[in-house]
Order: structure tokens, then C-alpha cells, then sequence
């Protein structure tokens, strides 16, 4: 067995502030190995962090320094982890900046964070410092959907002619666990014998038992392969107060729609009559009163709203605003606008997602390394479109010709970028528009606005500086392109370094939906030796 | 998608002989990807090369050159490509020597190998020479044992407390087809709704049309993962005329025993009356007679010796002689001798397999790196020992103590090394002792004996210099050890770099059955670059 060590440092502290003087440092060696599990009922191979999928909750405070050190015990595969929300300002192979709020950590090499490598890593205020909300104790709350086909099957699925769909997902898990139904009815959907191997694993996990009276905050982040999750607690309204890891303005909700690669922080008030039944839902858990007789619901869990329920959707995201004070207000206009349409296509019979009619494709020699280190050959030096032909879009038919390509956008360095990306409708016989969760790696970006149907620069442009003008516009690191509108963000390419940008449900970004950014990499300082050994990265150094 | 490019050279010329002037280049490209197969009629995930799996069979004339680029492009994996039998004396990590014969290339990384990536390298004589038998034509046989469960699976039960062992293998292969029992009463042995998913694939296959009364030279390898089989063809004999790429005097077989790691070539004639049924065996394939009627076989198979006729197969190993003149005799000593004891045993609770105490881990960093460049810190200073203690040797209940190490043996370059390998009895329940098929990386060596019981040096060591005097040593790269028996083999450490010699059984090396040899590292030149990329050799060079 080969074991590949791999050392990572996140440092958590604010850009602009000095770190407090009790700042710590954080030791954690995790070691990642195969191990069968059953999270819900279903034995199959999950990816593991020291035999736990999800793996650990990391806890820090703002100014502490974390040192991971994973140890990959897979024999036959390479891993890399993502500090998901991290900035990794200044060192963009390693360490990073950000501030107090809630985060996760997953995989993001091929598949494997399907495979259940993923956790929450959640980043305190310092001793000393208030938040701008009260509460008397708080949980972790990590929402995944859960596949009993390997992540090898599903990918090859993708990959084929015709291609093969994962499909919906057989479980929801919350907290990495749930139930599925092992009723031979359910066994050609993934029964038979490995199905009621619990050994104890899987089930409705109790979240937390809480005192009567009590406020709990509750960090909820989804790590969902393809699910936009509808979150809600029986009985219990929330009130939303962080988003991403930045404070906002409290909007109080019945149920919070999350999407992959969201985290939020929501309020819940332990104040119903425990003998009324609790909380489930088709991904549950259970929310114990510490003065319940029972610590089952004793009902069934509420419908929720509808799937397909866009209007409400919609009108949630619009609902967040930046809690005053504690956003840096966006920069007045940009430096450059792209616009990106999302279309899924057909190339030689492969179905593959495109922008701007390129389907993003890894080069195996990292793009940060072939371009500090000038090797042209490895990536596509034209970089693609910064628009497409929206006089002429039809959402409902939108362009299908595409290229898989190797191409990256180069940013100036300090300028300021605004992003539309343009929701469509897929091909028939689908012909549905889908929810695409965007996520920025290295950046936040203040969120500008959400549209329906077709965005139209003349028209929907100024609204954009207005927006920014106005205050309030969120920041955060993943945002919803909704079913047939648009999305507007913009960000400061201040980060030295290679980016992607890319829709968080991993069949899309397998499928090539993303694209990658590049900022100042003539500035980084030397690279180090430690990340060379992919590609023709092999033996490279100055 | 990643793609890893690899360029693999492999130049087939005799060591001692100036190439012919019409060598060729023959260049290949390979690209690695998982395929949904059904060899047997059941469908599961393949490792394939250009979409098949096995692989085409390479041809080549001694003295032409191959340079075969692989692209893997696996989503996660790495891999690893191992030229089963070619010698690759002077650039142990890329190009090396072989005579003509019959040889074979096989992943050698992970269990990759029982996923499917193996297939032939026959090379054969150049132009004008002849060989010492005559035939009319020639056939590739590449026989496999084939699993339903992925490889992960059967590595992650390997390595569990209490070891889940692979068991059985589902069907055996014979050119990468076989039949699988898809009845109900087989479901639970694999059955289900893979089963039947054959799409043409599967079935026994036609090995090749014969023309009575024509002689055809078969080239037999085997890559099982576990099995030790029989081969034969029913109501033919054959006569063996070479093994692992030498030629031995003819030797007339009813079956041929033939193991894991091992080629054969066998002549056949056609000489029997095509009314009576032809051929098939419980991995089957037909031979068919061009006048034959039908090309099905109309009787069962023979039902070939039965799987514990231990006696049978020691004889068949014995019966084999180099053909005079063709085989370089042995030197008449060696400088030094190995007597390694194969044992199984558990250490916290994980079953392994052990050699003088001694169960092989591979470490992160190649060895040949390691030891070139003097990072001392990543394998074992220490060298496993040379001997057990073979005074007090119960064979039935051999020492249970082991070690989990990194170790290598140190050879001086150019001596003389013989290896006594002394098998034993797995511990109970099981209590039996099983056939190891012995295979040696970057050499060739003599067989000086086979024996029974206990190898007493006092005893047997004399008979093995009468052997090597007596001429008629084989020479061969994978060797059987017999239940309860002692192989005998010599070499000469003349060939640079870090080579393994292991049980050629996958599930056997996987739990530890094989050690490394070194020998001359420091005269080796500069190592290349691009073998730069695991372990701590990123970004290491002179």
C-alpha cells in the first residue's frame, strides 16, 4: 500500500486585521482509505477521513493556523482537497485567508467527493469579539445525496455514447446518515443483499436535544452531488444570518432553500410545545426537546414546497442583503463584463455542458504550473469568448455547437469583473431548464441580481451599477443560476493565482460545466517543489 | 478529464547480439479507461486499453523496438504498466532486452491487473533464422480468472479485520471470454440484472480453424489473479517447446499444468477425425476443424486432473529441460544464498503473508529513487533476513511473527544469488498449503530443483551445484512453489536498478508475499525526469 502525504495549510486569518495575540496553531492527520458504510441502510465503499465519512467538523478561530496533514492510503488513486469558501489569498497551492463563518471541505478530484470525502469546517470569531446575533449553543448540519452505484460507475455513465444519467440519488443524508427503503419493491432500485447492512450506522440521526426556551444556531451547509435541498425544521421558523461565511441582514424563513457548495447560519428558538410531534423531512432528522417523553416524531415529516416551485426559490435569493457594516461594499463599476450562456450539447455523441459553447476539460499538467513555468503546450492559449450572440438567443433553443478545450480567461490583475451567466433550456427530449449552483475558488463576489428569461445588456446593465450602488448585495462564494433566468456577480481578480469557476453538482462540472481564471500568476513568487508530479509538472523547477 | 501520458520504451534486442539490419520501430498508443465489459456474460467495470480488454497482442521481431504511449485517462488513478518477462537491462525504468518468445504486459499497480489491463508481447525471430521446431501457424491462448466484485471491493476486504478473502473467481477467461452461470440459483453468487448483459461479447470463443493434418504453435500465458490451472485440448496432445521465453527439449503433455506469471508455447497437430467432438475445459474455448460440420463441441469437456493432484504437477515442473545450446548453463556456485520461508499470519488482527517474518509494504517513494538519491528516510535501512530457522521448522506450523516493512535486500552487482523459497501451511482453520507462482522482475533464472518437505541445507544445498552442473537447467522468469514443497532458483544480480520478486498471485502480493532486490544502483546514470512525480520525488534532480 503506498501512502502519499500531503501536507496543507490553512491560514485563517483576515486580510486587513493582525492576528489576535492567542492565535493557535491546529495539528489534524487524517488518513484516507476505502471502508464499506452504510448510511443509510445500504452497504457500499465510501471515501473516508480516518474511517468517518463525513469526516471530522474542523473548529477554529479567526488568527489560528491550521496544519492537515492527509495521509492518502488509496491504492491506486491520487485525492486532492478543496478548502471550500477558503480564499487561499497570497499562497494559492496552500494556505489562505477567511473570515469568521461557516465552511466545508470536500474532494475535488474526478468523482471522489460523491464517494462521501467531505466534511464542515466552521471558523469562529476570536475570544473577545461579539457577533451581531445572540444564541445559547450550536450544531453542524451537513446535507449530501447518496448514490449506491460506485462513483466509477457513474462516471463512466457520463462519459458514454449514448450518455448514461446518474440518475436521482437513492438517499439523503443528514450528518451522513439516512434511511432507504430495503422493501423488495425498492430492491431494483439498488436492494438485495447489501441492503440492511446497518451494523447501527444509518437511521434519522438526532441533531441536537433541545432545552425548551433555548436559541440554537444551526450551520447548515450542502454538499450535494446533484440536489437543491429545501431545509426545514416542523413547527419552527429559522432566521437566516449568515451566508458563505458573511453576516446578513436576518430574514426569518419557514423553510431555506440551500443549493451545493451553500453554507448558512440560521436562529431556531426551541419555543413549541414538545408534545406536538417534531421535525422529518425526505432527508430527516430529529430535533429532541430535552422534555419530550419520546424521542421519535410521531408523525409524518411536512411536504415542503413543490420541486419545480421557481417563483419561491427566486424570491428567497433576492431576500438576502449584506448586514450593514460587515460587508465591504462592491467597487462602483467593472473593468470588464463577461457573459456566459450554459448550454448542454452533444459533441461525437458525448452530452457535455459548455459556456459560451466550450466545455472545460483538465489538462493533466496543473494550469497554475504551465503558466508560471511557460509551458504553452499544455493548456489552449486562445482564450474562450467573453460573450455570446444574445441578439439572437433563443433560451428555449439555444446554440449547440461546442468545443472540449483546455482554455482559461486571463484577468488583469486588481480589475474588477462582473459575470452574467445565462440559464437555458436542455435539449429535447428534456427540455427543462435545471438550478445550476455557481461556485468561485480563491474569491468572494458580491452578488448583483437575479433575472428572468433573457438577460439584455442595454437594458439589464445599469441595474447592475444601480444594484451596487443601492448596498446591501451579498457576498459569498456559490450562488443559484435559476431555471431559465440569469446571474449577475462581480468580483475583484485580486488574488494572484488559477481559478475555476464552476456549477457545484458534480456530474455538470464533470460534464465540462465551468470555466477557469487567471490573475497576475507573473506576480506569485516562486513555485513550490512540493506540488510538482502531475502532468510535465514532473522534475519542473527554476 | 486528466490525461497522463506515458511513453514507454521497450527495445527487444539480444544483449550479446548487434541488432539485424531491418529492425523496425513499432509505436503504439494506448489509451487507459474503464469500459462496461461482459467477458462472461455478466457486466461490470473493465480497465481497458483502446476500449478492450485484454489489450491487443504486441508483435515484434528481435531487435525491433517498441515505444508505446499510454494516456491514462482515468479519472483518478494513477497506473502502471509492468513488460512481464522483458528484462530492461541498463534503463530499469523504461526500455530493456528479451530473446524472442512468448511474453506478456500487465498493470502492476493497485490490483489494476484483475480489472482487466493485461494482454501478450510475442517476439518473435528475426528474418531469416530459424527456430528449432517447425510449424504451420500460430495462436495467442491468454488465460485470466475473472471477479464480479470491483477491485476496491476485494482490496478493502483483503485489508479489513477479519480479512474478507476474494474467494473463487466467478468464471475463468481464455482470450478475455467465458460464460458465466446466470440461472437463479447462481443470482447469489453475482446473478442479477448485470447478468445476461452480454451484447455478443461473451461466449466461448473459437481460439482459431484448423486445417487437418497442420501443426500450430500455441502461445500460452497465464495472468491469473489466483487460479493454478490445467490446460488442454481434448483428444490432443501437445508438445511444449518453450517456457517464458526459452527454448526446452520437447516434452510431449496430455495437460499442461501452468501458473500465474508463466508462458508456454505447445505445438498441436490437427490429426484427430473433426466427427469426433473437439475441445472445451471449465474455462473453455473451441478449436475448430475447417471440414467440421458444426463448430460447437457436441460432448462435456474432459474433466482434466483434479485440483489437488500435487504429485502431477511436481512431475510436470520436473519434466522440463532446457533445449542444449540454447540456454546459457548456470555458474557452478553462487555467492551467496536466500532461504526464504513463505508464511501467512495476522499482526493486529490483518491477515498477511510474510516472508522470513517480513510482510512487503510498498513505501510512497520508489525505491529506485530513494536509494539513488540517498532519501534514507523512506524505506527500511535495515535488510529482512537472509534465512529462518530451518533446524526447528514445523512445516505444518510454521512462526506466526511478522513485521509490516519497506525493506529491500542489497546485492553486490554481478554475484551469483541463490533463493530457496520453502513453502508451509496456512495457519487453521484452513491449514493447507497452497501453490505460489514465484515471479522475478528485471532477471531470468535458472530452475535448479523442486522438493518436497523441508529444504535441510546440509542436505539439499550439494544437490542444487550437481544440478546446476548437471546442465539442463530451464530458464524462466515465474516459477511454481508446490504445496509443501521447496523451489530452488539461481541468477545472476548483474542487471542495475530495484527489482521485486514476488507470489504472482495479486491477492498474495497485495497482503505482503514478495521482496525487493537492489543491486548496482550507484552505477546507474542520472535517473530521468520524467519517473520524478511520487512520494518525496517531487521536484527532485541532481
Amino acid at each position: 500500500m503506498r501512502t502519499w502525504r500531503l501536507a496543507v495549510l490553512a491560514c485563517l486569518c483576515a486580510a486587513a486585521a493582525a492576528a489576535p495575540a492567542e492565535a493557535k496553531t491546529h495539528h489534524h492527520t487524517w488518513n484516507i482509505t476505502y471502508q464499506y458504510k452504510s448510511p443509510d441502510c445500504f452497504r457500499k465503499l465510501a471515501v473516508t477521513i480516518n474511517g468517518e465519512s463525513p469526516g471530522p467538523t474542523i473548529r477554529a478561530a479567526q488568527g489560528d493556523t491550521l496544519v492537515v496533514t492527509v495521509h492518502n492510503m488509496l491504492d491506486t488513486e491520487n485525492t486532492a482537497i478543496h478548502w471550500h469558501g477558503i480564499r487561499q489569498i497570497g499562497s494559492p497551492w496552500a494556505d489562505g485567508t477567511a473570515g469568521p463563518g461557516t465552511y466545508m471541505y470536500h474532494a475535488h478530484y474526478g468523482m471522489q467527493r460523491v464517494a462521501g470525502l467531505d466534511g464542515m469546517l466552521v471558523v469562529s470569531v476570536p475570544d473577545g469579539v461579539a457577533e451581531p446575533f445572540a444564541y445559547d449553543g450550536e450544531h453542524t448540519v451537513l446535507l449530501m445525496d447518496w448514490w449506491h452505484q460506485s462513483v466509477y460507475e457513474q462516471a463512466v455513465g457520463l462519459a458514454s455514447v449514448p450518455m448514461v444519467f446518474v440518475g436521482e440519488p437513492q438517499s439523503l443524508l443528514i450528518n451522513g446518515r439516512g434511511v432507504f427503503n430495503c422493501s423488495p419493491a425498492a430492491a431494483s432500485n439498488g436492494g438485495g443483499a447489501a441492503c440492511n447492512a446497518f451494523g447501527g450506522e444509518c437511521g434519522w440521526p438526532t441533531l441536537f436535544t433541545a432545552s425548551p426556551g433555548k436559541t440554537y444556531r444551526l450551520r447548515i451547509g450542502s454538499l450535494t452531488s446533484l440536489a437543491s435541498l429545501s431545509f426545514e425544521i416542523e413547527g419552527h421558523t429559522m432566521t437566516v444570518v449568515e451566508a458563505d461565511g458573511y453576516y446578513v441582514t436576518p430574514v426569518v424563513v419557514k423553510n431555506l432553500f440551500i443549493y451545493s457548495g451553500e453554507t448558512y447560519s440560521v436562529l431556531v428558538t426551541a419555543d413549541q410545545d414538545p408534545r406536538d410531534p417534531t421535525k422529518t423531512a425526505p432527508g430527516r432528522a430529529v430535533v429532541r426537546y430535552a422534555s419530550a417523553a419520546v424521542d421519535h416524531p410521531r408523525t409524518p415529516p411536512p411536504t415542503g414546497p413543490r420541486w419545480n416551485d421557481t417563483a419561491s426559490r427566486v424570491a428567497q435569493s433576492r431576500s438576502f442583503a449584506a448586514l450593514p457594516g460587515h460587508v465591504e461594499p462592491p467597487p462602483a463599476r467593472p473593468d470588464r463584463v463577461l457573459l456566459l450562456l450554459n448550454t448542454q450539447s452533444k459533441i461525437d455523441n458525448h452530452t457535455k455542458w459548455a459556456i459560451n459553447g466550450v466545455s472545460l476539460s483538465f489538462p493533466a499538467t496543473p494550469y497554475l504550473v504551465a503558466m508560471k513555468h511557460g509551458l504553452r503546450g499544455e493548456f489552449d492559449q486562445r482564450p474562450p469568448p467573453d460573450s455570446y450572440d444574445h441578439g439572437s438567443l433563443n433560451l428555449s433553443s439555444p446554440p449547440a455547437s461546442l468545443a472540449v478545450r483546455h482554455a482559461a480567461y486571463r484577468l488583469a490583475l486588481g480589475s474588477v469583473v462582473d459575470v452574467v451567466l445565462q440559464n437555458t433550456a436542455i435539449p429535447p427530449p428534456n427540455g427543462r431548464s435545471e438550478t445550476h449552483p455557481w461556485h468561485l475558488h480563491g474569491h468572494d463576489f458580491w452578488v448583483l441580481g437575479y433575472g428572468e428569461g433573457k438577460f439584455v445588456p442595454e437594458v439589464d446593465g445599469p441595474g447592475l451599477n444601480a444594484a451596487s450602488a443601492r448596498g446591501g448585495a451579498v457576498m459569498k462564494n456559490t450562488v443559484a443560476l435559476h431555471p431559465m433566468g440569469w446571474t449577475a456577480v462581480r468580483f475583484r481578480a485580486s488574488n494572484p493565482g488559477v481559478w475555476l469557476f464552476h456549477c457545484h453538482l458534480e456530474a455538470h462540472v464533470y460534464m465540462g460545466m465551468g470555466v477557469v481564471f487567471e490573475e497576475g500568476v507573473d506576480v506569485l513568487p516562486r513555485l513550490p517543489a512540493s506540488i510538482m508530479g502531475c502532468g510535465r509538472t514532473k522534475g519542473h523547477h527554476y
